[in-house]
């Protein structure tokens, strides 16, 4: 079975690269993934995969930090413009741009979920000639939203994981479940997957990420240490009155921003665990000599457990409400995004390695390493080992021209083959897997 | 009458250096003016005064930053072992040290009113040789209570305006009202006899001070722009807990407080006028390694007007609980001290000028000077003049041996001759004043 | 003289407003005045004025706010390509937009100018059909560009003055000196021309402004309480990290600058006078989870005196450093507009007051008024008083849409016949002022 | 031998309990432990050891939160009326009451050092009936010193290891050295005595303390994450003046210590693991209406290395130096305590483990525990270590009848038996240690 792969993703790999590189010249940003979901969507039916897209996969209400309604409506259109599958698009509008693809041997045996993201940062890309996609001429073309974190790789390894799959179906048992996020950036789009059930049937659950420091042809087999986080938006509302003529009229809305940054970053550690909090971005005031009736800030907060992240969290949301009322200003708090923490199940960390020595492009395989950021795929993987399932987060390495999130972001494509290989076996060989994990 | 008056003065001058040193020597800080009231007290009615003490002339809950009850019950047995007159101590106990003395001369005429107070400072006076107390021996026996701002000369002033009025009763028209007044020091002391009527039935309003830099023999007729002020005593209750091994159990009172201190100070300024705050004292917490459960800050607001001096105080009070909400910390404040602004009567101005231009120890006479600071006899005084009664705020000059306040403050006693002298003139000319004011 | 005078003004009404209407439509914001002051000059020149322009009359180093250089020469070409008049652009060239011109009776007597300044607001104006230069198709067409404070008016009344002055030569004693100032707005320009000499020379100066509250009809010969003011702009650079995975990395600005503003607005008040300090805008951070590298903040203080005003700025200096210090970051304090405080030279009240009396459309005239905010005007006025001239600033009332800095802020045009008329007048019977002003 | 060394404890436990007992009562405090140094050297000496103490075991220059010297005098002469064995004072007089003792066996072997402190805290002990020093008539009889962190244990295991020792010399090899620390509390005396040298020459180093949550009869061979923690003092001088009168002269020490306070604990985290700040106490103003001219504040950093804590120290200084800048007051910090990070050697564990294994009283071993706070016998230890040698923390466990630095803090004293059981027992085999660590 491993030639059978090995052959087939070789000669997939002109096709892993061209689609790779059309999501990377029509990146779109975390809700507004319309002509990249429609395109997933409309591969999967193709090859013959069950696909739930929509509201079937997306919960409303769970999802955070979405787009105003006019902005998702202009982006529709932008899609559409670019090539988007039309037939897709009613179910995905509004923001919904989540796709699940279902593969059923008809054979007994487990579910076995993938899971990879599809959204692009809110970043200008460099059109610098030492910039291989602007040299290449896939540079994205659409402003400030660039793929800089390779979520454009992500979705390709998951489309050629399908096909694949979709070729070796006789060799598979029980179902294969390929789940395309969105809004990954900002930790937003999972928990919204999760919430409309996603999860809820999946034995082993594979997550991955391209780079992150790993060197190409390496495979970390599992990921511990994502901090839990919090994102929020903050919007202070006072009023206006002149500086020198009545000050004492106005309300201070950047002086409450000023004073909730400084008690915010004063919160004091947890003995639970490391923890974070920083105000990313503040903006206040509208002219030099007027009082500031307007601030709106962007912060997070982190901890090495929920719990930590949690006490950071309540003590910031009693700062922000103080910090307001101390000024007579109104406050509102928004939360944007949210993950938890999830560490790899120990007993698929062997299952993976086995899969991995078997890819000949595979240098070196790591156990586990530690993660520095959060990332909401561990609501995915929470789930699932809620239910008695397994979950691991991989990372497959690949050279970078620049660092994630960087203008000059690059991946060595190769990468893309050695996912797609070893993902693929992953799926295949479940059999090798402990059999309590199994829905028979 | 002004020969009379100038010959009864001078006799008296003696007895008034007498009282004054006694008085300094068993200094008394406000709501303990024990021995001070009682000796007042026993004076008045024996110079055939009618004699109102206690509670009488002092509403019990418009006392301003009264100390506890155990200290004010020690301080009692301290006036009484220093020779306060025993018989009016009952009336006085627990902190109702105001006296007011009434002589009516049963002919038809005005009610005029004389207001000093009688209250040291919590300083420790100086034993240095070069200060005339300490080298005279009537340096303040009484730990931390110095008479530094000269209201034992004004006490002295009173007692000594009293005896002469009461040796000129034909000479009156009307009621004369000597209000002896405790607690002017952090403006405590005034509201309570307003409160209690005492300025009710008042037509003409004279206050006075020695001193605030006015050279001898200098009468200043009024003075404006006492500033409108609060002050306020603040405490925060927090939660202690090893700053090392358990922060996130700890509610910080200390970071409330510098929170706190921050954002008064930034307080937005007010167009009506100036203002000011002060937060001049801050205590907090108990060990290097303890998140602070105890925070405790004085401060104080001012504005030119009373508008200015409540947008401040408004402002102030939402930060004080704000700051805590913030923290998560239970907040308490006390009002210790209130006045407002009060300007002279213009009408009352060439009045008081043409009395002290009697009295031959007087060199010049100034209408009016601006105050720096802020005097709770605006209460009396506006309480008059809502009646439609005229007052003003007299400052006779004086030789200072150093400012108001220091620890080696001291008068040149012959001020208290001219104070005497003007105010009996003021006291017995009323038949010039216009009708329009007189209870006819 | 005032028939010849009134005549003349009516005769041009049509041309104030034709030249109000056009300096409207084509609004240009502080050292971009291009266009506006390209046909000043031209039109000052065909009157037979002497004119200087540019670097003649703008001191290069004294000139603040001003805007980057790409933007000035990008606004040269958009007022070419409006009418300006392109053999004066190459003195302007650069942001030196004053215009002088000068016009010299050949006779004895004294040098009386006339301040008028010519830039606009950075507004976007409203084109609501209420609004009448929008219903009326003058509306500004420069984006973010509107004569919101009436200075389209000024620039129109001193070419009204111009040209009756020049059709008055015969009646003229000693020069006329016309002065037309750019970048009133945010106090930036006046005193480039101080420092250039442009108030060298002058006897007399008659600044205005139209509106300010102020009934159409009404003249007011003086406005005192000009508040001393400094603008500001503040950046501060610290480095970006990861605020999950290396945060000890960074250096904070945005915390930096929360902790300035914080201090700025906690500076203690002056017991000179009031004081003013506001921090109007702040920006800050790039993105939620990156340690912010990057803020800026503009800021402004006043003060009732420039000693005042001082204190305040010196404090705010020391701030500003002091935190950036604190953080490890990079400040930078640029000064990008200042003015001083002026009164009126009482002198000159009574020879204005006669003056405007002979103006028939004059309904009512005010001595003097008192100012809210600031004005750089008080540069010149200050020169010329330091001199031993004399200097006032009028206001002239008019019927106003809306107030000051609104953006459907809009005059009745009829006060630009009163202005003109009563500065004439001023300029003709300076035989009536005191002759040891005059250069005799 | 086990048998010997029992039989020895056993005997001597009256004496132990007697001498805890007595140190307890006499409980002294940080660099005043006169009474105990002094009794201690005239034992040891009397014992046969060779004494050191004072100067020559304490390098003045690196004592830290060194009281001041008047307090110094006092102690000595409180102690000498104490029973101060006046012969050794004049060594430790000044504050140098550090005693080290070396019995040297003759024979070939290692040196094996055993360190113990001796202060107490600056506690106001109970004298509640249910705490047992009150009852049973030890209180501590020094006001506001009490020994409620278990040194008066400490000191009496060193003792009764001394002795013990002095009893089987015959079954030593090499030299043992007995390290009697002073001021341990607020990590201020290690340091001093590393720095002298005591330290240079050992080859295998326990250090151990009593309680700590661990049950009677445990013992723990090592403990491991002590922070790294860094004490200061910090004071700033700033200009008082009168809050109402003139406050722009003031430089406001309360303000600036309530921003350093704010911007300390909004020091940025560091990834390299936990750090901690807290400003557990602020004294600042001396009145109301005064500009305060004075602030001291008493912080403390923390890390989980000593890199980490490096870093907030460092950020801190600046923040301390800035927020004096802002604000135009002097700053001045005292390094007042000073501890860094030690974990055990491994290599020393299982002997350890042996040696207790022997001791009869003993019911369980532990390998290592986590530590919570921060200890300065890390110094002695790092320094053992550096020179090729091994070192470990050992905890004694015993009941508590209140936490530690509780006012009721009580101990059962048998845990001095199993102290010096298997401490003695360290000292006797260290034949069976690893033969490179020998000085042969």
């Amino acid at each position: 079975m491993e030639r059978q792969v090995d052959d087939l993703v070789e000669e997939l790999y002109p096709s892993l690269q061209e689609w790779r590189r059309d999501f990377h010249k029509y990146a779109e940003s975390g809700w507004v993934e319309f002509r990249t979901a429609s395109m997933v969507a409309s591969k999967l039916a193709s090859w013959g995969f069950e696909v739930k897209a929509g509201r079937e996969v997306i919960a409303e209400d769970a999802r955070m930090g979405v787009p105003p309604l006019a902005f998702l409506k202009a982006q529709e259109q932008r899609a559409l413009s670019q090539g988007a599958v039309a037939e897709w698009i009613p179910l995905l509008s509004g923001g919904f741009t989540g796709v699940v693809g279902i593969l059923d041997s008809g054979r007994p045996g487990p579910t076995v979920a993938f899971r990879v993201d599809m959204d692009a940062l809110d970043l200008q890309e460099s059109h610098a000639l030492d910039h291989a996609p602007a040299a290449g001429d896939f540079v994205s073309i659409n402003d400030k939203m660039m793929h800089a974190c390779g979520h454009d790789a992500h979705t390709s390894i998951g489309l050629g994981l399908a096909y694949v799959l979709s070729q070796s179906k006789e060799e598979l048992h029980g179902r294969v479940k390929l789940i395309f996020q969105p809004a990954e950036e900002g930790v937003r789009g999972a928990k919204a997957m999760v919430e409309a059930g996603v999860a809820n049937d999946v034995d082993f659950l594979f997550a991955c990420h391209v780079g992150t420091g790993i060197p190409l042809r390496e495979v970390v087999c599992g990921t511990h240490g994502y901090l839990a986080t919090t994102k929020m938006d903050v919007v202070y509302t006072g009023i206006a009155s002149h500086a020198g003529g009545n000050p004492e009229e106005g309300r201070n809305a950047l002086l409450a921003a000023a004073s909730a940054v400084m008690n915010l970053h004063s919160i004091t550690r947890h003995s639970g665990g490391n923890s974070r909090i920083n105000v990313g971005v503040l903006e206040a005031g509208s002219g030099r000599n007027i009082i500031p009736n307007h601030a709106s800030f962007k912060l997070e907060t982190r901890g090495d457990t929920s719990e930590v992240n949690e006490y950071i969290l309540s003590r910031a949301i009693d700062i922000i409400h103080g910090s307001a009322k101390m000024y007579g200003v109104e406050s509102q708090i928004d939360i944007v995004g949210k993950a938890g923490s999830s560490d790899p199940s120990p007993e698929l960390l062997p299952y993976i390695r086995a899969q991995a020595s078997k890819v000949k492009d595979v240098a070196s395989i790591v156990d586990t390493t530690s993660a520095g950021g959060s990332e909401d795929a561990t609501y995915l993987m929470e789930r699932v080992k809620q239910n008695g399932g397994l979950a691991s987060y991989l990372v497959f390495g690949t050279t970078l021209a620049a660092g994630h999130h960087n203008e000059k972001f690059d991946i060595d494509e190769e990468v893309m083959k050695i996912a797609v290989k070893t993902l693929a076996l992953c799926a295949l060989h479940t059999h090798e897997l402990p059999l309590s994990k199994v829905n028979a």
